[in-house]
């Protein structure tokens, strides 16, 4: 058992935050017991660790990177996205054919990871299943969980990124001998790249895979207008996109998060949310990729679970923190021209990064009793240039102005993770 | 003299970059002699500064914002305009009657913009005359280079935040005699806050001071649309917002710069033209305060200058590296519901934030010939994880992902400026 005392602040709900001044948090077993503003009797007698002034938030939850991709990242930002994916994307990833280049990069995916206080992600890797598994494995040994993506693709892609369906097979039942226990907090998730880069064969096997292995499915979906145009040719019996996964299995059957929506018209956010599927929002991608803004309020009006995603090397940025602030920030572009459609709030962009994206893993996410124990403790006393601020401005401040330095320590599963080796 | 060898780069006009890898730049008397592959033979005696694989960049300009709201930095963003006037902007500015005060925020000020690499600004300070000289010595002392403007406002503020239009007139002749002289880097701006905040009777003294003393103007322009009709029932005989403050003497008569511009017509736009007035585009502030996307494709191709501003603390940011991202993204937006507006590029975003900028302090922003040697030494060694990026990858990667932590020397005005004290 361990109890930290901190300025407490986290989101029960999307709607406000919870903030316990100078309050208590116990944590056995790697779950949260109870955050208290005073210490119950029974644990009097029990060490407390004091953080002083810091502040105690939730850790971060990535819930859409390609981490594939971090060579790229902040770079070939003037392209447009088909030589994008030609001359940047698809050759980088052929080098993953190569587990040493994998280890070197995946090394600085990991330590980007930590550094950036995230500690749970949902990532893309490459089509390879070695360095697929080396992922894994790094992420497993620096402590954090994960959801971790051997790609499908088997069509518009260089052919040493293809695979054949049995090929698709025959990798996920390794991923599953290696990563299927229960006990793993790293685990594999069906990749269909997106419906683009696959037949309608390698949909339907990872459509057979999710169902086979009882596994969680990640993908890309209205991305953008030419990709909506070109998947209504491909799969014209589709209602729409989304429907293309659905009718694959790729769509709710097992957790499903898709990544972006920027498009999504209400019959296929009615569609998403019937299905149970989280949204990815990814606004420095989207700004980047000049996709356009997502209608994160109307997902949200709908019930739909969204949480956010660096979508690196499309985004350029790991920090979860700066995706709340861009989240934001596209929310008032749609304000700005519909009333209606208020802002995101602080506590709505917190909860997206914290507690939405962290029901994908669990009781994740929040310092609720029985919520793993994921947490960062924020030194900002470098920003406090004023001694009148707020804990939920000095959290506000962090969030827009902070970075990697003011993190002093990152928890996953009530363990401290140290800095990983690079 | 002093000669520097490093990666050069720069943008001696708008659409492209200028690179000279491990280049060699001399330096006399603050200002650029030269930048040279090979260095030639006169010099070939004269010790050299190697920098090893640095970058060598100019500095960045900050053309636009409020050093009066350093301590609201990041806080109240979810506020709306106007409760974020009137409980946040306004209070803090009242606060700037005490001098100590703004000595404690100014000095944060100053070294804030020092470590972000902004060698020279455009400043609003507050109302108060004593602050206001307090804020150019701290800038004076840091070596920096700025235009500085005691905020003019008589309306729709409180009331010790008002002045009346001979108070206006006998602070900027202290501000003329202290900082009026030829060989000060720091200089007054005649800054009404904007319109509304002004009566026609302050707004002429404002225009009289400008001539007067040939003063540089600032102000904020067509921001947002309920601004703009305020603006056109206060000022009916004005064709357009711009025109109210040409009519007043304060649009072109003297070097004048404008905020904002989001909402600009055809027929303002072509007034700026006219007047020759530079827009400072404040991208992240447009996206705090729910202003909207500027038209900045639109001004460039009417040969509209446009710089970048920060905005702080409408603006939460204070990097120009972070400007260039936004002002990309921005116009990435309009690209994507008109192709035929095509975003800003890297250079077009580095060369706003630089030359383009800098041409309202002189021969500023670029290392051509007889600029004065404004600069910075980026060390990306840490961006580098892997060996195969160009020199201009690298600086791409660093606007994008870097931070003050790679900027390993700033100098302006070609001296070495040392890190002020907070």
């Amino acid at each position: 058992m361990q109890i930290l005392r901190a300025n407490i602040i986290f989101t029960p709900e999307s709607t406000r935050f919870q903030v316990v001044e100078s309050g208590y948090i116990v944590v056995a077993g790697g779950k949260v017991e109870g955050v208290y503003q005073t210490l119950p009797e029974e644990y009097q007698h029990s060490p407390v660790t004091d953080l002083g002034n810091s502040l105690l938030i939730p850790a971060m939850n990535d819930m859409h990177v390609h981490a594939s991709q971090i060579r790229n990242q902040g770079i070939a930002m003037d392209q447009e996205l088909l030589p994008w994916l030609q001359h940047y994307t698809f050759p980088e990833e052929q080098k993953y054919v190569d587990t040493s280049y994998a280890e070197r990069m995946y090394r600085h995916f990991v330590h980007t990871l930590w550094r950036h206080g995230t500690m749970r992600v949902v990532a893309f890797a490459s089509v390879h299943l070695h360095s697929t598994l080396l992922l894994m494995r790094l992420l497993d040994e620096a402590g954090m969980a994960a959801y971790v993506g051997k790609v499908n693709m088997d069509s518009r892609c260089p052919d040493d990124l293809q695979e054949t369906p049995g090929e698709a097979l025959a990798a996920h039942e390794e991923l599953m001998r290696q990563y299927g226990h229960d006990a793993s907090r790293v685990r594999p998730i069906v990749t269909p790249r997106f419906i683009p880069s696959c037949t309608p064969q390698l949909l339907h096997a990872c459509g057979e895979m999710a169902r086979r292995y009882n596994l969680p499915v990640q993908s890309h979906l209205s991305e953008n207008l030419s990709e909506i145009a070109l998947v209504r040719q491909l799969e014209p019996e589709s209602l729409c996109y989304a429907d293309a996964y659905r009718r694959y299995g790729l769509l709710g059957q097992t957790p499903t998060i898709m990544a972006h929506c920027v498009w999504s018209n209400d019959e296929e956010l009615e569609l998403l949310r019937q299905c149970g599927v989280m949204v990815a929002h990814c606004p420095t991608s989207n700004f980047n990729v000049a996709s356009g803004l997502a209608p994160v309020r109307r997902m949200l009006q709908k019930g739909i679970n969204v949480a956010l995603g660096s979508d690196v090397s499309a985004g350029h940025d790991f920090s979860l923190f700066r995706m709340m602030v861009y989240a934001i920030q596209v929310s008032k572009m749609h304000y700005q021209r519909d009333k209606t459609c208020r802002p995101l709030t602080l506590a709505e962009a917190f909860w997206m990064a914290t507690k939405s994206a962290g029901q994908f893993f669990g009781n994740v996410g929040s310092f609720e009793p029985g919520y793993d124990f994921d947490a960062l403790v924020i030194d900002d006393s470098e920003l406090l240039i004023d001694n009148s601020y707020t804990p939920l401005q000095r959290l506000e401040r962090f969030v827009y102005i902070g970075d990697d330095r003011h993190i002093a320590a990152r928890y996953c599963c009530g363990q401290r993770l140290t800095e990983p080796q690079r």
